[in-house]
């Protein structure tokens, strides 16, 4: 029997009920683009990033304490908001030394699942951080759940890939039985050199950039390292570690 | 825009909500093995198989109208059944112009689950009838949910190859907006030729082979057309078209 500790790769958070997260370290995996955003404000200097899950909580959390309200829903800026999820709007210039308030359509939801089922730990990952995220999980060497945060509860392609790529830089760290875990990294290695020219093919992408013109920010949120920050959860807060 | 029908893939049973199944045919797929043996059986000339949820169902049915009651539990051939979920088993000697009712972990639940949701039509498919389904799907021009049974909700590769393999023949006749049909499609074109010798990575494998020494039941689940009929679902029977 090996000893290492186990990972598991959770394809929606509708699937997230099937994994034990109260012994684990969750990865929020929102690729398209609330974890590439989380990274971002946090690489260039934000205090920390406070996930809400509505536009009136980040208004009002935002305005008690000086923080930015921002977020997205359905893609496009949130009404009643000046700042959305785009991980490239938070310069240094803009977001150092201040609070970013951040609702998003998927990433900010499945945190709070996996708040509510008390997980050990929970972390903020994505291609900028990717580094950070695997050095981390490797030393912590406590079991991991992969959590992909799809679209409205359905299966996307970009967080798989993301998570296929942890797995294939700490798989030997790890104990997986899990076919979505093998599945995860059997993408990403088909993939991992030709990522932009991938993208064209994801559903997300039809709907950021088609809609929304925001081909920079799919570059930005499948390159990596490029915001090589930890984001850790603690006390309603993400603050780099 | 197109007017040909959609195709979608739900990899779980926890997923398949968020599908609209009121006006598709969905295809029931449980490689390892309720699919595949509800193809064997009916190839093999059962009259047909009525697919129940529990044993003593199965047992108070099968008693009723003189038939074979059968089904499995975690892999095993269920506790009271003389019968379990082995292809194999059903040879014609054995089940022609008998009724097969069969209870097993994951399929049989699916299948419930899709007529609680109105589908149009169901139908099974597995790799012994993959070329009798995508016949049938082509000639129906109707909305296709590929509805993949997994492991008590987890994910599985086994159905995603074959819901793969259906998109891989059938991709041009339907409009595909759905990672879940691109990721399936693309692990089954990285697996088509070496489906034998990828099987041990697979989570199932493990528990079919390791533990029961079921070998050649896999070989004749991945093995395409060797039961190649149409189990189609009507007033409480699969009954093959």
């Amino acid at each position: 029997m090996s000893n290492k500790p186990t990972l598991n790769t959770s394809l929606s958070p509708a699937l997230l009920h099937l994994y034990d997260l109260s012994n684990s370290v969750v990865v929020i995996i929102d690729v398209f683009r609330a974890t590439s955003t989380i990274a971002s404000a946090l690489y260039n200097g934000a205090k920390c990033v406070i996930p809400v899950d509505s536009v009136p909580k980040a208004i009002d959390i935002s305005k008690s304490i000086g923080g930015i309200a921002a977020g997205e829903r359905d893609g496009m800026i949130a009404e009643g908001l000046q700042h959305g999820n785009s991980p490239l709007e938070y310069t240094r210039d803009f977001i150092e030394n201040k609070t970013l308030v951040l609702t998003t359509t998927n990433g900010t939801r499945l945190l709070q699942m996996a708040l509510d089922k008390n997980a050990d730990t929970i972390i903020s990952g994505s291609f900028p951080n990717l580094s950070a995220v695997c050095d981390f999980l490797v030393k912590e060497n406590k079991n991991v759940v992969l959590g992909c945060a799809g679209w409205k509860d359905r299966f996307n392609l970009e967080d798989t890939l993301f998570a296929g790529a942890v797995i294939n830089r700490i798989a030997q760290h790890f104990t997986i039985h899990c076919d979505s875990s093998l599945m995860a990294e059997t993408m990403y290695l088909q993939n991992k050199n030709k990522m932009i020219d991938f993208a064209p093919q994801l559903t997300h992408y039809h709907r950021l950039v088609e809609r929304f013109g925001l081909i920079e920010d799919i570059r930005y949120c499948l390159t990596d390292d490029v915001a090589n920050v930890l984001p850790v959860y603690m006390d309603g807060k993400l603050v780099a570690q």
